[in-house]
């Protein structure tokens, strides 16, 4: 980020007619987007790409999870039918949804919106050893950094994360607990709502993957080789992608944040460039949140994934660029400033 | 609100394909809205229009503020040439400001987009007796009532509060500690951004003009006059209008929120479509969101006012109407349920 465009943006901040420090984190946010785009005030974010990476999991046969397999399968038919929720908030806020298959077992028929690229049909059972060879995890966060460079080639100023993958937060919980240093139990939830004994199976379930794997942070691309999903591969590759180009990138929930600690081991500055677009109700969302350093900018109890929460979040970061593109300022409006 | 709307979107919601409650607070919205227009899914919240109702406060001249009260006047100006942070948050949820005068100290020249309805030039200092006479509260009143007719009956389905009025957090204390029984220290905060001294003072004329006025909660207009603003009371105004037309009305922050307590106690049902926006700083917002049982939207640590919160919030109650109007259900999608 550009040191120089952020000063001018806090200063900024100062002149425009509105008490100083009344928009809160709207204004830190603000001042980052000039910082990424490297010029004050900064470009509206937009147009906006929402890419939705799909994959399975092999650990699904441990039963994490009371949804069958296929339903991965069947909702990429349902983001390319339009018919999901992040099909609905991605035209509530005029962003584009990508569909990435990165590695979902079932077949996706090929379709306007589907980018077919997938590296395997689900990862291998992490209780057994590695959920990854180290070349499926290279191909998956290709996937991701071409998605983000093809995405910025046509024009796109935002980007917003998305997943899809029944059993996905089980990867998730393990690599938040492996980067953060947490127990298990911190950062594992009920996914999409799973009931007390299977939470505690879950949670058993990672436990023994982390210690099959021998699963170590100071090597992110063995750890996430080896207790990671496809998508999670690919939305890593996808932050980094972002990051390289300076463009800004919406983190969603516990999927997005758990890459976020990977792709941040491989390349800190990277971090940079990424905004929480909200909290979810998984603990290890807020867990990874904490540990990035990031502000969720919308809190709402989600726990849908998709991207449905980044999404929501996308007309509050282009309200902080606005704020700073358009607002007079005192000498401007012909404004008394305060005493 | 329509009983029958809301039971049918409970039952919507647990079809669309998304786990139940994964969009929390999202889903409850949705069902609320249903209920407020009495139909389900709901039609979508739009347009949308943001009334700010300006005015000054006789209690200015007891040194609350560090701002000197023409900037209300001066920011009137700024809002009726689109420079204010209303107006570029207005553009970015594409919702047209309305500025209503209701009580501002100077001259405000006429431009488009101004109400001219002036009931005084300011109130009186509550300090030294009530702050409005009888007659300019029910005006005020009508202001209020008047202009949620109008911004209805010209087709908007989704109506926004915004305030300014140099030294009206004043006020708003003063209504919020009657209203909620609440101390007066736990409900005043320090405004556009006062220091310790300033604060402890503006606690002291707050409890000077409860008892000068002895206000009693019981007589909710009475204790408008006395300690009120007539934007507080052009606001409570715009809640029981727009409540009335069962159109739909979003909070802003702690001026909004201590008009809905006055406005409820005279009319209960009235709070029955009303959407909290955001949790403003002021302490004085989260006491009034509490008593209602409202839970805000948007929580980014704003104190601005203008209706820059409620703004901010608009996609998220498009949102949630949205998800009930175009996701798809299991069925339709041919995805399985969860076992």
């Amino acid at each position: 980020a550009d040191a120089a465009a952020m000063r001018a943006a806090e200063e900024r901040q100062g002149q425009l007619t509105k008490p100083r420090g009344s928009l809160g984190v709207l204004e830190e946010l603000g001042t980052r987007l000039a910082g990424m785009y490297a010029v004050c005030p900064p470009p509206m974010p937009e147009p906006v790409a929402i890419a939705v990476f799909a994959g399975d999991h092999g650990v699904h046969a441990q039963g994490v999870s009371p949804w069958p397999q296929e339903v991965t399968t069947q909702m990429v038919g349902n983001f390319l039918a339009g018919g999901a929720v992040i099909n609905a908030l991605g035209r509530q806020v005029g962003a584009e949804v990508t569909v990435v298959d990165v590695g979902v077992a079932g077949d996706v028929p090929d379709a306007p919106g589907l980018l077919a690229r997938k590296v395997a049909r689900g990862t291998a059972d992490m209780t057994q050893g590695p959920a990854m060879t180290p070349e499926q995890v290279q191909q998956a966060l290709e996937v991701g950094i071409d998605a983000a460079r093809d995405l910025v080639a046509q024009g796109n100023r935002l980007l917003v994360t998305g997943d899809m993958g029944i059993a996905n937060t089980t990867a998730s919980a393990a690599l938040t607990s492996a980067f953060t240093g947490l127990d298990v139990e911190q950062v594992t939830g009920r996914g999409t709502g799973i009931d007390d004994a299977m939470l505690a199976h879950k949670v058993g379930v990672i436990r023994r993957a982390l210690v099959v794997n021998a699963v170590d942070a100071a090597d992110p691309v063995a750890a996430l080789a080896a207790v990671g999903g496809l998508e999670h591969a690919a939305v890593a590759g996808f932050l980094l992608g972002s990051a390289a180009l300076r463009t800004p990138v919406v983190l969603d929930g516990v999927i997005a944040c758990s890459a976020a600690l990977v792709a941040r081991a491989i390349a800190p500055d990277a971090a940079g460039y990424w905004v929480a677009g909200h909290r979810s109700v998984e603990p290890g969302a807020s867990a990874a949140l904490d540990h990035l350093g990031l502000t969720p900018l919308v809190d709402l109890d989600l726990r849908l994934g998709e991207g449905s929460g980044a999404a929501l979040s996308v007309p509050l970061v282009q309200s902080a660029a606005r704020v700073l593109r358009e607002v007079a300022t005192f000498d401007s409006a012909g404004v008394t400033d305060k005493a």
